[in-house]
């Protein structure tokens, strides 16, 4: 069943605010098996509103409409409806009485401004809003299906979630859609697509691929649609199970998993500790670590060494190695990820040095050279990169790559 | 000059990314003069592009897509416009050589894939793109233009900003529109609106105000329109003058400021140094530090103390102390400022410790519990503040309070 959202909001044409309630309401619709087809933007005017809703009806089934319900003049919505369904405002009893209830559990009054709120269109059948004053309205005509609700996300995700998605399910059959996201981490989508183009191919037709890139990482998406829930889900998993053979290297999660989530997980299981000496990347890595809600029953700490004194003092680098090989060697980073791992006492470590720029490079040397190095309980694996010329992203995929490095040396461990 | 965005990609549209990009632009497409009417999001279907550029070309001037340029068989706005412009694809020699540059930058080979697309519409004017391998197109028909761009940010933003809008600008006469940004730091939006609410009302008619919280941050928003850039500055700048006499604590920079930045300055100006000791931020601190190009003339380094036994040992704090006081005190904080103070040898230092949640909470110190301290070359100071429940928030209001009182350290500094 094919769906438009329409946000309607000034706020969101310049910019003044992201649009994340189509984005939610997209991933609702999405696993409840509709088709968002489009997603409409337009401003707090009346015929902006009903232009965009006459467009709409040609395109799709049903209409979600969000924002412009407020109590201020700005909000115009209701006055739009009226007009595009040619009907007029009357006061709805039910709505006021909601109103009034909400308002005496917050021990406010009701005034006049909030008496006009129940005022509705009168072809809508309300939908109570049980975190606001501004009630939902549904229009059902030829056919089509038309709903507004608040902007406010509190008002309008529960208003989606209790009233309207199974309202929807009762009119319309809806096919099973699956999305499987598998995440890798590698040369970039290029490199990617060469290698699994054979497998991309062979895809049965109702699985569709899609590349998502973000720095250091490559997300590949599966979309499966189909009639019944178990057989989409064999059919994925068996593509996925293909897959993990041409790549076995470079998959390193699935769906919303994260790197330093993954880590958290294996480092819990097998009970080790984790250090961190950290150069170039300025502290990026254990910020990553202990983004995770728990971090400190594995992680120990870091030692940021963006000065050649502290490498030497803290980390027991030596002096001389610096002057022979540069900071930004592999003598350097083994060195380092030894030395943190000793001084904080944990069984893994990792170390890293590298040019993040934009200055600091050398011909020899160029901006982006990365060396990281893993410590782990039997020995220290190092290995050189080279990236880009963007700091930002250097220190990030810097960063990604560690944690990948590290997340494979814990697999393979024998402990 | 009416403008739409058409952001292409079923990513969107299923609800696994937020169009941030749509709001970037508009902010930026508003800021240069442009109204921003319409936002569509489609999908990566020909016959979708195709109808919503017919759609848009009735409603506005400008059309800007993006997404849908990658190297992959899902990606197909080259051949949408290739059908809608009824045109075809040439091999562009010069799109081809900057992707060349670009790879052997990087040390990566070009592929057969890399070689289609500098495949690009007749009828186009290429835009060049110094971060990827997708060029951008300009296409001016009948009076309209329409303009294509790849949807990784990392490559769309320069391209806005450097090529699209400079070009757009040449092509209309736009009204002067002058914003003015003020980055401020205090208890919030409600708080500020209170004390500057006078000045507020008293602005010119011409200068909008708006506020734009982020976690730990309010910026205001003064936006000027007229004929003459000359004496709206002026007038803006009159206004900002009224405003740091009313708030001269809360205000720490303009526009596209950043704390870390400014203390960088600060830092440079003065021949300081500085050190960080990170307890519940966890590198976080350091990572907005080291995120400055130049930081390593003045930051030295971090110890990051996620373990008790870590402030113990590599701070110097006494064991007796986080008996007594617990961990998240104003004893155990003073000892550790000072103490990566003297570690790291450094003029100043910041030290963070807290309960970050959403575990580790206690009825005398529940989640959100922040002691920051400040060693500046003369004294210690530290302050105590209560944020709220969400992790990931709790540690950036931490890191830019610490950031915060130490700008506010060096500048009363007699050194």
């Amino acid at each position: 069943m094919r769906v438009e959202i329409i946000s309607i909001g000034d706020e969101i044409l310049i910019g003044q605010i992201v649009n994340t309630n189509a984005a939610w309401m997209s991933q609702k619709l999405n696993i409840a098996g509709f088709e968002v087809v489009r997603i409409s933007t337009v401003s707090d005017k009346k015929d902006d509103i009903i232009l965009s809703i006459n467009d709409a009806v040609k395109r799709v089934d049903v209409i979600l409409l969000t924002g412009g319900l407020g109590p201020t003049k700005d909000d115009i919505t209701k006055e739009a409806l009226c007009e595009y369904f040619n009907t007029e405002l009357i006061f709805n009893e039910n709505a006021f009485q909601q109103v009034k209830t909400l308002f005496s559990v917050r021990g406010f009054e009701v005034t006049e401004i909030n008496r006009k709120q129940a005022e509705l269109p009168k072809s809508c059948t309300p939908i109570a809003n049980h975190n606001g004053t501004a009630a939902g309205m549904w229009f059902n005509e030829n056919g089509k299906i038309i709903v507004s609700m608040p902007g406010v996300p509190f008002e309008m995700k529960p208003m989606m979630t209790d009233s309207v998605i199974p309202e929807l399910k009762k009119h319309f059959k809806t096919p099973v859609i699956l999305h499987k996201t598998i995440l890798t981490q590698c040369k970039g989508e290029s490199f990617l697509a060469e290698i699994i183009n054979d497998w991309e191919n062979e895809l049965p037709k109702n699985i569709k691929l899609a590349y998502l890139p973000q720095p250091g990482i490559v997300r590949l998406r599966l979309s499966a649609k189909g009639e019944n829930a178990e057989i989409l889900n064999k059919q994925v998993e068996a593509e996925v199970e293909k897959l993990k053979k041409i790549i076995p290297k470079y998959i390193f999660g699935y769906d919303d998993d994260k790197l330093e989530q993954i880590i958290g997980e294996l480092l819990k299981e097998k009970k080790k500790t984790l250090s961190t000496a950290e150069s170039c990347t300025g502290g990026y890595i254990s910020h990553l670590i202990t983004s995770v809600s728990g971090s400190s029953e594995y992680y120990l700490g870091s030692i940021i060494s963006y000065s050649n004194e502290i490498k030497e003092y803290l980390l027991g680098v030596t002096k001389q190695s610096m002057i022979d090989y540069g900071v930004v060697s592999e003598q350097v980073i083994t060195q380092m990820a030894k030395g943190v791992k000793e001084k904080l006492n944990t069984d893994y470590s990792i170390a890293v040095s590298g040019i993040a720029g934009p200055s600091g490079g050398s011909v020899e040397k160029p901006v982006g050279t990365m060396w990281i190095a893993i410590a782990t309980p039997e020995k220290v694996i190092a290995r050189k990169f080279l990236f880009g010329e963007h700091r930002e992203r250097n220190i990030r995929k810097t960063a990604l790559m560690a944690l990948d490095m590290l997340r494979k040396e814990i697999l393979t461990a024998k402990g």
